[in-house]
């Protein structure tokens, strides 16, 4: 499946627990990450701050591994069902949208 | 809850379903649709392609109504949890992410 990535050659990455259904992360992938993540079943990213690939759980340890992958109607985002090896969030939350403002 | 907006002021915005948990869609915001959103508690979001303020459903009748907002640990996306009115997608489908490719 060709994606639509934007100009910067990204497509935004929806990560929600293939368990409990829970919105995990919103990250951003390039070509090379998603081919990677569909290789090795695990998360792969482009780092938008460190411009860079990143594989998630690399040095922390909290991998993820990818359950089901599916692209929206217009293949600019990709949705993947995620069995988390530990907290998706840098803070140590399970989830980064620990935050509730409405 | 100030966000942190992109350099074309957008947040990205995850939305799911309140009652099956389910991705149904992933779009924009600016600040005005964001609050927008947050006053009158129906989905607004800023079309990237059509370039303005753009209330879900106001056309087509598929509305969605926002059960609760969500922020993520840097700020720069948007989880809204919804009741949709009919289908999320343009196609007609529940969601836009009906194709799965892994």
């Amino acid at each position: 499946m060709d994606l639509k990535f934007d100009e910067k050659g990204l497509v935004t990455a929806v990560v929600t627990d293939s368990r409990t259904a829970e919105l995990l992360m919103v990250a951003h992938m390039n070509a090379e990450a998603y081919a990677k993540t569909l290789e090795t079943r695990e998360t792969h990213f482009w780092s938008r701050s460190r411009q860079e690939l990143w594989h998630k759980g690399a040095t922390s340890g909290n991998t993820m591994k990818v359950v089901e992958v599916h692209v929206d109607c217009d293949k600019d985002a990709v949705w993947l069902k995620v069995e988390p090896a530990g907290p998706a969030c840098h803070t140590g939350a399970r989830t980064c949208f620990f935050t509730q403002v409405g």
